[in-house]
């Protein structure tokens, strides 16, 4: 069973559900990360290399296997939003926090988040995730540099 | 400068546009794919382990590239559909067939493509793909058979 303890004030814009999404997945809360989502049968989720998840309790076992291992050192950067109504896509680079015996890297995925405006705020709808490279974030950089995507060498 | 000859015939249902999208890959056809496309500035594209794409002049040249290479044999399989309002979300099973010297073969792609509702009728407005296993389509199956996913070995 799902709990919903958020109320609609915390989900109040898509901005506010993607930063419940995010804290979530840093603090390892599994109750405030499922609260995130939206109660249609056919939410879903695609985890970096993995397949395709449908459902509350479905995505609720993936996420559960993931903080299995521990909190997710993620951040989200680089934002993208389409907002049209009471629909919000954003396209987020998150950048994974790695810490081994070397010290801590970085590594990059690519995210689409989709959010619907409902009763009980903005809720997640889907969440689909891909390996990101260097180029992303590069990418990223000479855009907020010189305004325009460039061939970067 | 991007053609927009589908009438809204053409784009009547989240289907009828997933059909045209899909269509049109499988042809070859840049022109007939980006009239799929919505108008809004921030549509966005990611291309099975490829960065994320914004705006359809980057959109239109990353198809571009690809159609170079020759029209794409994808098959779109075992849809998930969420409606809400004027939003659709899709996720898709992409079969893409390759054939070499040892015949054709089948890779999969999983992928979300959401729709919104215009007075032009429904228009694609984020396509996020990426590479598949073949655990997606073995789940897909099971569904289908058992009513729920199951534990495969």
């Amino acid at each position: 069973m799902v709990r919903k303890p958020q109320t609609a004030l915390l989900l109040a814009s898509p901005e506010d559900t993607e930063a419940q999404f995010y804290e979530a997945l840093q603090a390892g809360d599994l109750e405030r990360l499922m609260a995130v989502w939206g109660d249609e049968d056919e939410v879903c989720c695609v985890h970096p290399g993995g397949p395709r998840v449908v459902g509350a309790a479905a995505i609720r076992a993936s996420f559960e296997q993931i903080f299995a291992r521990g909190a997710v050192p993620v951040h989200p950067e680089c934002q993208r939003r389409l907002v049209v109504g009471d629909t919000a896509i954003h396209q987020v680079l998150e950048r994974i926090e790695i810490t081994d015996e070397d010290g801590t890297q970085s590594a990059w995925v690519v995210a689409t988040n989709v959010y619907l405006k409902t009763a009980l705020g903005w809720r997640m709808v889907a969440h689909h995730a891909s390996p990101g490279t260097s180029q992303d974030v590069k990418q990223e950089l000479s855009v907020v540099s010189v305004g325009a995507p460039t061939t970067l060498h």
